[in-house]
């Protein structure tokens, strides 16, 4: 007598209050002071909710494996290095990421209201998590923000058939108006290598043209896959290089060469970051400029859409729809997400969050 | 009796200053300052000698059609309407793009040098011509340079049958060591305009996933081909619409809406542009910098090929290659733009540019 086919586990719908709560009381259980871990929660249960399930709470073991590890320093000492009329360097003492990020983000906006634009540059951090946060956080104060962050290599470079560089995403974001901003946040890859690990962990095949496998040949399966591959050929790989030229070589920090090399620490953990924020007002109408973006879009949702295409959308426009249905129905997490963070829980003597539904 | 086939038409060979000569003299003719048709000459060749051959001396007639429909103001008032400490914008009223945007550059790299970042926008100029221009010449001066440009609607808006935004570009570059330095220069497009053009020009079918035809549908007929496809999709036509709303709205001069709505005059050219430059001396030792760029270049190169790749590129090393052949040996030029030029000789009275070969 065989059982009956499994259905798919059940995701579980978590408010995002109780997440917020729950990954704070981790990151504080392991030894971050609680204004820090807040930050850091904010940051991640903010992707959750704008749908960016890969820079969610689904980060919370691998940052704490880059505690274990010492890459993630709890209580860093963050400094500012170099300050100009428009420019900072944080050096961040390998604080986790939001926090390093949030702290340049902050010095941008306010160098940019006198400057017309300020420059946060972030040396040695962690995991930056999802740069929309931050190029948003500049859009609502009434600035564009444009957010880099640099890392490891695991993607192929344009050419070769290894890992050489990163997938180094780009943001940016303005103010909107009725509407609300638009906000841009890509990875220089065909994907974000969290879309790799997510498939991993569902065991979904992926599409060709996304990945090669160890031995740098192309390859559909999830379980295979490891090195994604760059937007574009030459553009992305490009585009991914500069990035790490203008953010980590900038602040001396640089990661790809001596990962490459095969430097003892080279395959450490460790990112940098560049935050961007110019003040709309020293150069026009804010107000202009916030109805200009809802009329450009207007025009752009007019087109002919292509066959097949529902609705043309705006860079963002699904994360702002999910954030809304989000904050009103909860979190939905994969079981095999939440089992993860029961071992966390566990591991901390914490509750795990409630289901909202 | 039939005629043997025609060979392909031989290329004539041009000195750079043969060509700049001639390119500052037309532009003199049709009536613009000798100063400001010299800057423009030096863009134009520059960026054949790179073997950017879209964007150098076959756009003499473009020029000449945006003078001739008045939308290049040939003895343009550029006037500074804000300066900060850290950025100024360059009200250009429609000068030739090289003009505005070298203009731009110097007050970029000129702020960079106190306030470690320097901004320089530019409203209401025209065709920016190739932005490695402006990058390089921050690079030069010590600096990190990046460059925007935003031009009118051609390429398709992702999920759309019909062109809603630019093929809006994305130029950086960095100083380098030995190896001298690294340029990016990409539009947003899977392809530049410029190579549909060419592949017009010359009746070569273009690979499946360049363009539309102007029916929206999918083509790789050079003579049908009209719309670029945007780079990677929603990526592509989502960078390039922020760069049309942190460029062109930014300086209050919008140019994709009013086109999209058929506005009587939204189809006139015009660009508007950004150029960014980061002082390397404000953050870090640029002499460390120079041999990092080297040391990861060489790390890159030493990563294992894909299967036909003879060597493994840096962004900008083929065109630093070129200008090194170029330089030494002339432009080669096909005889279908020697023939248009030929005509522009005519109309001004000039010699045309005698063959260096």
């Amino acid at each position: 007598m065989s059982e009956p086919p499994r259905a798919a586990p059940p995701a579980v719908t978590v408010t995002a209050d109780a997440l917020r709560r729950f990954t704070r009381d981790v990151f504080v259980r392991a030894g971050m002071p609680e204004g820090d871990a807040a930050i850091v929660a904010d940051v991640l249960v903010w992707a959750d909710l704008r749908g960016i399930d890969t820079h969610g709470v689904s980060r919370i073991p691998m940052y704490l494996r880059l505690i274990d590890d010492g890459d993630l320093n709890l209580r860093p000492s963050i400094k500012i290095r170099t300050e100009t009329a428009a420019a900072v360097l944080v050096d961040a003492d390998r604080a986790a990421g939001p926090l390093a990020m949030t702290t340049a983000t902050s010095a941008a906006v306010r160098l940019a209201r006198d400057a017309g634009v300020g420059l946060g540059l972030v040396r040695a951090t962690t995991h930056t998590a999802a740069l929309g946060y931050y190029t948003l956080t500049a859009a609502h104060e009434g600035m564009a923000g444009l957010a880099l962050a640099a890392s490891g290599p695991f993607m192929a470079y344009h050419g070769t058939r290894a890992a050489g560089v990163s997938t180094n995403p780009v943001s940016i974001a303005v103010p909107g108006g009725a509407r609300g901003p638009v906000v841009l946040d890509m990875a220089t890859g065909v994907v974000a290598r969290g879309k790799l690990v997510q498939a991993r962990k569902t065991n979904q095949t992926i599409p060709a043209g996304w990945a090669l496998d160890r031995d740098g040949n192309p390859t559909t399966d999830p379980q295979a896959a490891l090195i994604p591959l760059p937007l574009g050929g030459p553009k992305g790989s490009g585009l991914s290089l500069l990035i790490e030229l203008i953010t980590s070589l900038l602040v001396s920090n640089p990661i790809i060469a001596g990962a490459l090399e095969g430097a003892a620490d080279g395959h450490r953990h460790r990112q940098n970051g560049l935050v961007l924020a110019i003040d709309l007002r020293r150069f026009g109408d804010p107000d202009l400029f916030r109805s200009e973006v809802d009329r450009v879009i207007a025009a752009l949702k007019a087109l002919p859409r292509a066959p097949g295409v529902v609705e043309v959308l705006m860079p963002g426009e699904r994360g702002a729809r999910a954030l809304a249905a989000r904050s009103r129905d909860g979190v939905p997490l994969p079981r095999a997400i939440v089992d993860e963070l029961g071992g966390v829980a566990a591991r901390f003597g914490l509750a795990l969050f409630p289901s909202a539904s």
